[in-house]
């Protein structure tokens, strides 16, 4: 999302997909840039974002005002009626504040309901929903809510109307045999070679969280989940998970 | 929208409003405070904001962000299924950068087309559109658009769909016929006796343009213009304009 150039190229591809369509998206490193800006400083502990009462007025006006809507903007004038939501937004995604145990992760929100009916009612339409990640507690309050996590949970509250294939895009190819070789992509993962790939340690730290949650979305009735590069969203074919 | 109590008050009251409704709302204020935390300073030209593309992020941010997320998730608290949208969300409102004639104003919108179409279908559902001063060009830029003027161009785009009232809440009890006295409030305006007060020196200045404004929303089809107090939403008659 902070790369323009690559932005253009993922919304140009994300535009060209058949079918109906729904884009989650991030802006981390955004909301640290703005953050620094007003002298608001991001504290991160194990790799996520610590939100105080600050931290997230500025995770509020990044995610769901400047990264969304500037999605939205260039997505209309690629001719895709997109519209541009959080979790509070019809009451999509109802979340509570993530319970403190060993770290207080602040305004932090873990989900607990995707209300999809609208959502999908407007899909049928043909509008492209572009959800930031933002959710909140029923209590007037807005959540910090991981963008995988959100997108994992929309496509599993949409599977009840549509037949949803949940597309992950980063940095590299897909998954590799060999994190060294972008030519090494799996092209398909079953929880059979799954486990084969886990126990030869083929597959191994950060990439196991990321599988886990696959096999999950689709134990709740995701078709298919797919780890691909951003900037070959609708080119290579990456990893599918089924 | 800057005065937390007064904003608790209004929601409360536009909860309590009965039928289909929406709410337009700014945010000036709040886009000063954050523009002077960033170090990007507010130039008003005659009252306007001026709006280069630093300014232009400002407002994408507190606007379509801070403000609107806020107000969407107090609205839910109250089980108003309300939906924050600004004018490129399912390309609701098209306008173009204002055409620079004595003064530019950068990144302004003026307004060409409202497509209330799935707007309307969604309110008849149920929901509440609250919308952020933020329009779109069409060709992928957001433009920073006077709140009082989406409010009118949304109110004459929804006449074909609902009996529309069009109901601007300030500071004010309403029209006063002496601007001094709280109690001397014109509780009823037509054209002929709008006539009649400027003659006798009554309606003055700034009031001029808002009922001008006021009286081409009715040509176009909107059925009456309220304008009245803020904490007063929901109580107080104030100036119906007809």
């Amino acid at each position: 999302m902070e790369d323009a150039g690559l932005l253009e190229e993922l919304l140009t591809q994300f535009v060209a997909l058949p079918g109906f369509k729904l884009l989650v998206h991030g802006g981390g490193r955004m909301a640290t840039t703005i953050g620094d800006l007003m002298g608001i400083k991001s504290i991160y502990i194990e790799g996520r974002r610590v939100t105080d009462a600050e931290t997230l007025k500025v995770v509020t006006m990044v995610y769901g005002g400047l990264v969304n809507k500037n999605v939205v903007a260039k997505l209309q004038s690629k001719g895709t009626n997109a519209l541009g939501l959080t979790g509070a937004d019809m009451n999509i995604i109802e979340a509570h504040k993530r319970v403190v145990k060993d770290v207080d992760y602040g305004f932090a929100g873990d989900v607990d309901k995707v209300n999809a009916d609208l959502l999908s009612g407007l899909i049928k339409q043909g509008v492209v929903p572009v959800l930031a990640p933002l959710t909140h507690d029923g209590a007037g309050g807005l959540l910090n809510t991981n963008a995988d996590t959100i997108a994992a949970e929309v496509a599993k509250g949409l599977c009840k109307y549509f037949d949803v294939s949940l597309v992950y895009c980063f940095e590299k190819a897909g998954v590799l045999e060999n994190e060294n070789d972008e030519a090494s992509v799996i092209p398909l993962i079953t929880k059979s070679t799954y486990l084969e790939h886990k126990k030869q340690g083929v597959i191994t730290g950060g990439m196991i969280p990321k599988l886990d949650n696959a096999f999950m979305s689709i134990e709740a009735g995701v078709k298919e989940v797919i780890i691909k590069q951003a900037s070959a969203l609708n080119q290579a074919p990456g990893t599918t998970i089924r």
